[in-house]
């Protein structure tokens, strides 16, 4: 692997950025912006108290078709504090989620440590959930997770009549179903259903204001009203109830305002890329076609001449594409993610395809 | 009392200030005071990895003489840390700290609901802890928590050879002392010495950044590396390690700069306040003399009188003093927390005394 420094280097050195990560305003620009949009006499909000994040908690309440939202600085916090609740409210310490659920694989197995929860992990790391996977459960859980789209496996999406059957499943057998949706933003268009239908089929929801939504941080857990009074408890619990979240607040409100109606566009150009990536010999799209405004590239070769390649083609022409590839089950076979987002625009599907098949060419020389 | 409303729109409309915490520059101001600090290329820090945050987490350690420090969004999730880390060392649950600590009154109980700690509550609420308090103690603690200032009595310390004592009674049972040092930066002018020093007697140490200093929020937890690298692990299981802090982190670089040095003048007035106050009828200073630039102010009367002298003074001369009083053992006796800050210094001693004669004159009418 090409080392952190060099890949630093090479996206800061860049004019284009294929992943919709990398080349967006500056932390300078958004923070000038957020000035911008504060009030000359507004106050910030105090412990989680103030008009504007009030309203920004009404606001994702009235998008998600819940009673009630909170804002809190982060997902971890927001999917654990769920979690909790439902626990102690079925009076029950395990919990189902997918063998790659963030809870899983990015939280030091916080639900565990801090909240005394058992993960039940259900369905194939590779795949998504089924419903069988479903009905193979004979122990009690408090709660099952779903997660749309399913990040790690390249953002899937289960079929909505497979999504109400396995919401309806949990509640037939006395389960609460919590929704992660730190990408929820992304699903309109494979639903062709708006955030309140997908977010009323579950019990409660977290959504992300800066994943889609290019806020600096924070996220809400939205639900009824009891159940969000009290995640205020055990936000405070868990640290979580800052004395202010004002910058986090306003850029979450002009995410919403200006990138959410961006997303349905992403989500077209990812499948025409992916449809001339389709073509490249060493190259799948996974999954084919995207489901959301994201999916994974795996390419096959040697990890490191490819990550070489790359990054060549990052330092001669100024484009980035990547700069590490992650491993799969097969050593001949590397995959990144790719997410589609405003910088993704400014490249064609033929550009794109003529780029890979660069990369790989100067892999194989 | 006074409704909160009516206090929120005193504040507001008020010219001078006798609390510090109040009349500050705006948050919008704030924000772009921070934009200005940002450099035009300057990439924010992403999960707590970064120049900056790295650079403000180094200067840290060396203020407190600790080999490494860590930057959090919250005291809660530091301190919490702290006592899980060293309750799992010393392989025991139970920690001591005085009953008005701020993990015992302000944290809904999150060192017990999400560490399995339990407190051992040492000395009286309304005094220093004592040593006679500490060999008291007959079961096996793996922490002992001190606050300097103890907040919640008027801003005491204990004098150093006290500390001293404290600190190593807690050392010789093999028992680690954390210093809740939120307001360490007010204790160099009594102790007459560095900050390192006093925390030196410290096994870990959490400061805060927005009391006293004025960032946006966070704080930071300091101690040896060991210490710290697990801090971060706990840090990621609490939902602290945001994608970026930036607007905070720059915020506290902003009030090192600028505010740490004022401080021993807010001490100095705060005692030259408290000296004029100490004359009028009516009125206790507690302590007295004041030992930090913070105290609590006494007031013998009927409580909502009070208030309602001390708001009608604020919305007569746009001078806020203060809008609610707490209760203490005594039903005729009630009391504020006067914390010195910029705003204070505009009110001198005599001034401060003759607005106090008249909302008590004002309630006794």
């Amino acid at each position: 692997m090409a080392d952190e420094e060099r890949i630093k280097a090479a996206i800061a050195g860049a004019d284009r950025h294929l992943n919709g990560w990398h080349g967006g305003p500056t932390v300078r620009e958004q923070l000038a912006a957020i000035a911008e949009a504060t009030g000359a006499d507004e106050r910030s909000d105090t412990y989680g108290q103030g008009e504007r994040i009030g309203r920004l908690e009404e606001r994702i309440a009235e998008m998600l078709g819940t009673e009630a939202a909170v804002f809190m600085p982060s997902g971890t916090m927001a999917q654990q504090i769920a979690l909790r609740i439902w626990s102690e409210r079925k009076r029950c310490t395990t919990v189902a989620f997918h063998p790659t659920c963030h809870l899983e694989i990015h939280e030091q197995k916080g639900y565990q440590r801090l909240h005394g929860l058992h993960a039940r992990l259900v369905g194939n790391r590779h795949e998504l959930i089924t419903l069988t996977d479903l009905e193979g459960i004979h122990e009690p859980l408090a709660c099952l997770l779903l997660e749309l789209p399913q990040r790690e496996i390249g953002g899937r999406l289960p079929e909505w009549d497979d999504l109400v059957a396995q919401t309806a499943w949990a509640r037939e057998n006395g389960i609460a179903v919590h929704l992660d949706g730190a990408r929820l933003w992304q699903c309109g268009p494979f639903y062709e259903r708006n955030h309140d239908e997908i977010a009323g089929l579950f019990d409660s929801v977290y959504v992300s204001f800066y994943k889609d939504l290019g806020g600096l941080a924070g996220a809400a857990l939205a639900g009824d009203d009891e159940l969000v009074a009290e995640a205020r408890v055990w936000l405070r619990r868990h640290g979580g109830n800052l004395v202010t979240m004002h910058p986090f607040v306003v850029s979450a409100e002009q995410g919403l305002d200006e990138r959410l109606d961006e997303i349905p566009g992403f989500v077209e150009h990812a499948r025409a890329l992916a449809a001339a990536l389709r073509d490249v010999d060493g190259l799948e799209v996974v999954p084919d076609p995207p489901q959301a405004p994201m999916f994974h590239i795996h390419l096959r070769g040697d990890r490191e001449r490819l990550c070489e390649a790359a990054l060549g083609i990052a330092e001669e022409r100024k484009v980035f594409i990547f700069g590490e590839l992650s491993a799969t089950s097969s050593p001949s076979i590397h995959y990144h993610e790719l997410s589609v987002g405003e910088s993704t625009l400014a490249f064609t599907p033929d550009e794109t395809a003529a780029l890979y098949r660069d990369i790989l060419a100067g892999a194989a020389e």
